[in-house]
């Protein structure tokens, strides 16, 4: 199973691609997505939109998993990171791929089981995980990568909590 | 000059098509556009953006104006209204229309020319602007009116302005 994770946002979205093979996690590419400042903002929304398209023409992720917002945010804030979500979004679906949603705990927590974990563990673990030498950069591509392995992980132990039954 | 004006919201986008004619505005047509409570939100956005998409190359609009969000609003609600207003202005962008943004109050003061009017007094105002023998159902299909009469107003002000100058 490959999974693109999707850290959205107007100015820059990061991503990163993993592929699940049995129970090997393995890294696959990472990046971000910038859109210029000067351009208005239908053209730095439909960047986004085809960005997203051509990584989902070319991973052919099974998932696209997107990071929620914090709710610790402000209202202008939220409407600009929903536009973006949008992009990412419908991109995804109108390739056919199944989209998922976390939360910065819920990305926290599967990956490295401890909610209250700093932005820095998380990308040592990210780093760990998927054998890289250094931790992927920038951290928007590191977050991209983050949503990624919570979902491939997510899907495994719901897999396995299946199996149990 | 013909204008689409939208409402943006995830279960129901109203929107409102008027024609600048000179100094005359005619109205040509309104109605929302509703996406099942029940769908994914994936294909929600999904239809919104093929619906808008629809409104534009059948009216062939030069401008289609948005509404912008109340500030008086939570996080959880603004993002849901940001990826529903991101659809719009991606179908609007795509099929190359020019996208402009009103606030609400914006929407009354050119209407009304008093921006502590209501709702109701809005909508019976755009009722008489556009020749109409009763005010047009549902609410969000007003707005959608209201939002494309004061796109049309304000180029004509801005119009008047550049003249004077």
């Amino acid at each position: 199973m490959t999974v693109l994770g999707v850290d959205p946002g107007t100015a820059r979205m990061g991503w990163g691609v993993v592929r699940q093979e049995g129970r090997k996690l393995r890294y696959l590419d990472h990046g971000t997505i910038t859109t210029p400042a000067g351009w208005i903002m239908p053209r730095r929304l439909n960047r986004l939109f085809e960005s997203v398209t051509e990584l989902v023409r070319s991973f052919r992720p099974d998932a696209v998993a997107i990071e929620e917002l914090f709710f610790n945010t402000n209202v202008t804030t939220a409407i600009t990171v929903g536009q973006a979500r949008g992009m990412a979004i419908l991109a995804a679906y109108r390739c056919g791929a199944e989209v998922y949603e976390y939360t910065p705990l819920q990305v926290k927590q599967a990956i490295t089981s401890y909610g209250r974990a700093d932005k820095r563990q998380v990308q040592e673990m990210v780093r760990t995980l998927l054998n890289l030498k250094e931790i992927p950069r920038p951290d928007d591509a590191a977050d991209g990568l983050a949503i990624a392995v919570c979902h491939a992980f997510s899907t495994r132990m719901n897999a396995r909590m299946a199996v149990g039954k």
